[in-house]
């Protein structure tokens, strides 16, 4: 049996959509980062730089979500390419999200939501970066139904964990016809309609 | 033969780094980032993202350091175990360092030099999320000789490109030693003194 530690965040939600793709069976367990559970002795000992999710797989405890997907992806031999230029497009989107689309979206929603003080510089760089991004994934989506090519892959769950939290970044899909249409496809996979469910459930245990 | 296109920047250093310690052949490429490069026609067609570095092998046309480095690694066999938990390990620092500390130190690091007016409040959540990011890999570099293990790997390669530039973040290493040490090994290896060799002639060119 698989254990995923999470919450209901853009990097949580990717990993049971992807163990919903792949048939795994699971069990999730809440980390509520509203009060703080994710720096307690108990969570810490599991991921010592105290974020969600946390897999454990067996003698295995491993963190960061994108490193959890390439696992279950070669655990499975699935949603990734086991040789060949497509397997290469699918670690540059992990790698474009992780270190491109990901901290932009993060810290626009941070400047917009959380700061104490509206800061105008630090919204309008991570918010045009964001937007910035937005347009790149969007021309590539022009050429292919997937964000890696002709197949679903786990750069496609990553992207799509974000792009599901869109509204606390305020990032539209109005200017990018193709991942609106990327993203309303993968929304309709069953599979990720029971991720998005289970993952949305645990904030509200 | 592979053509790399990069400039003496923390992601670019990674690549030629990769290529000495696996005795790979290739010719470097400067993009003069300062002038704006790598927003001009001919290096979007390589890289729509407008980021350096960008590898180009054959037909493949790969851009994202870290997904460069896993091509690397591969193709060769080597610096990345190829199953079991040190396999994950790697995957796991590789993502920690694209989603955490690049970001990190590249925040600060334009707060602190480029903003056009000093934002306190964006320097200290970077600067602490910097010197916070330090101390877990600290905490790793404890217990093991590299990152993700006993082995060099390419997630050392990774930590290595933005630690060589902590002086544009203005981290310091003092408060942690193991990092320090880990830092000193690796500067010292002939493969890592070519590779930042030939990338920082990139800037005297």
């Amino acid at each position: 049996m698989i254990d995923i530690y999470a919450f209901a965040t853009p990097n949580s939600v990717k990993v049971p959509i992807a163990l919903e793709e792949l048939g795994l069976d699971y069990t999730l367990h809440a980390v509520n980062i509203r009060s703080g559970s994710q720096k307690e002795p108990a969570f810490v000992a599991l991921n010592p730089n105290a974020k969600v999710p946390v897999l454990v797989d067996g003698d295995l405890t491993l963190t960061e979500s994108a490193a959890i997907l390439v696992y279950l992806a070669e655990k499975t031999g699935k949603l990734l390419p086991v040789a060949g230029p497509g397997r290469a497009r699918v670690f540059e989107q992990l790698f474009f999200h992780a270190s491109g689309l990901s901290p932009a979206f993060g810290n626009v929603g941070f400047f917009r939501k959380f700061a104490p003080e509206p800061i105008p510089l630090a919204i309008e760089r991570f918010g045009n970066e964001a937007v910035r991004i937005v347009g790149v994934l969007d021309a590539i989506l022009a050429r292919s139904p997937f964000v890696a090519g002709d197949a679903l892959s786990i750069a496609d769950i990553a992207h799509f964990g974000w792009l599901w939290r869109r509204a606390f970044a305020e990032v539209s899909l109005d200017a990018a016809p193709n991942v609106a249409r990327w993203y309303a496809d993968l929304e309709a996979r069953p599979a990720f309609q029971r991720g998005i469910e289970r993952t949305a459930a645990l904030a509200q245990a």
